[in-house]
C-alpha cells in the first residue's frame, strides 16, 4: 500500500516495467515516525531521500533567536529533505519532523545512484520532479519579497489545500512567515470584512 | 566560443560524444541582447531556455506598487528563467532583461524535449542541474526568512563573488530585499565597525 503510492508518483511521468518496479520498492524501506519525532536535524547529514506516505512533515529552520521557520509541509505523496545536505553529503542546516504520526518510504543516496544506472529513465522522473519543485521556490521567493501576508496565505491554501484545516494556525503563520498572534488577528478582520 | 561554455558546463556531469554535441550546438542559437532589452516580461510565455554567455541577466518581479524584486542574477554560465512558464508553458510572471550588453544561447521547450529523447544522459545533467539550483532556493528562502539584511548581503558576496563589484548597489538591494538608502547605510556602519 505504502509502496503504491509511491509507484503512482512515479507513473505520472514515467512508465516502469514490472522487474523496474520490484527493484524500487525493494530499495525504498518504511520507517514509521511518532509526531513530533524527527527524520533530520541540524548538523546531521541526510543520507536518504524521504517520501512521505501517512501523516505530515515539515522541514524548518530555528534561528539565533529561537523562531521557527518553516521551509516546506510533505503531506502524503510529497518529498521532503534538505537538498544541499542530501546532494553534497554535508551537515544539515534544517530540521526535518514530523507533525503526526507518520509513515515514509527512504531510500539510500549511494542506492537512488544505483537506480540511476540500472534505470535510467528515473533521471527524467526526478529531474521533472526537482524542475516543479524549483517553479515552486521561485514563486514562494517572489511571493515572500513582494506580497502581502494575506496574499502569502491565500498562495498557502493553493499549494497545500488538504492542510488548511489540519495544521495548527500556528504552523502556517510560520510558513507564511508571520506570528501566530498577526496571522490570527488578521483572518479575523478579513471574516468580518466578508460577513 | 560561445557553445564551447555551453558544452564545458555541460561536461561537469556527463560526457557527450562528439556527434553529441554537434546535435547540441545545432540547437543552441545564439542572440544578443542589449543593455536593460527584455527576454521576457510578465504575460508573456517563456519557450526558450536561455544559458548565457556574456553579460549579466537578471530576472525579477513588479509588485502593485511599483517595487522590483530580483529573483536571480545570471552571469555567464548561467541558465535564467521563468520556470512555471517555461514547463507549463503558462503567461510569466517574472521579468528578464539584460543589466549589460549580454549574449545567450537559446533552446527551444520542444527541441530541448527532443534532446531529451535523442540523447537521454541529458537528463541527467538537467536532473543534477535542477537539484542543485532547488538546493540554492531552499536555502535563499530560509535566509529571507530568517537572517538579518547584513547577513543576506554576506551570503550574496558567496553566491556571485563574480558580481560585488560589478553591479549597481540598487540591484543587490532589491536582491537581499531592502532599500538602496538602506544597504548603503548598513554598509558604511560595517565598515566604520572595521575600521
Amino acid at each position: 500500500m505504502q509502496h503504491e503510492l509511491l509507484l503512482q508518483h512515479i507513473a505520472r511521468h514515467i512508465s516502469l516495467t514490472n522487474e523496474e518496479e520490484e527493484q524500487i520498492i525493494s530499495l525504498f524501506k518504511s520507517k514509521k515516525l511518532k509526531k513530533k519525532q524527527f527524520l533530520l536535524q541540524e548538523g546531521d547529514v541526510q543520507r536518504q531521500a524521504a517520501f512521505v506516505t501517512t501523516g505530515c512533515l515539515r522541514s524548518y529552520s530555528i534561528d539565533k533567536n529561537g523562531f521557527e521557520h518553516v521551509l516546506q509541509f510533505a503531506p502524503p505523496g510529497w518529498w521532503i529533505g534538505d537538498m544541499r545536505s542530501f546532494i553534497h553529503q554535508q551537515p544539515a542546516t534544517l530540521y526535518i519532523d514530523a507533525i503526526d504520526d507518520s509513515e515514509i518510504l527512504l531510500v539510500q543516496k549511494t542506492e537512488l545512484e544505483q537506480l540511476y544506472t540500472n534505470i535510467p529513465k528515473l533521471e527524467r522522473f526526478f529531474r521533472i520532479l526537482a524542475e516543479n519543485s524549483l517553479a515552486t521556490y521561485q514563486h514562494r521567493l517572489i511571493d515572500n519579497l513582494s506580497l502581502s501576508a494575506m496574499e502569502r496565505y491565500n498562495n498557502f491554501c493553493q499549494i497545500y489545500p488538504s492542510l488548511i484545516e489540519y495544521l495548527p494556525q500556528k504552523q502556517v503563520a510560520s510558513y507564511i512567515g508571520v506570528t501566530p498572534e498577526f496571522l490570527s488577528k488578521m483572518l479575523s478582520q478579513e471574516k468580518a470584512k466578508k460577513s
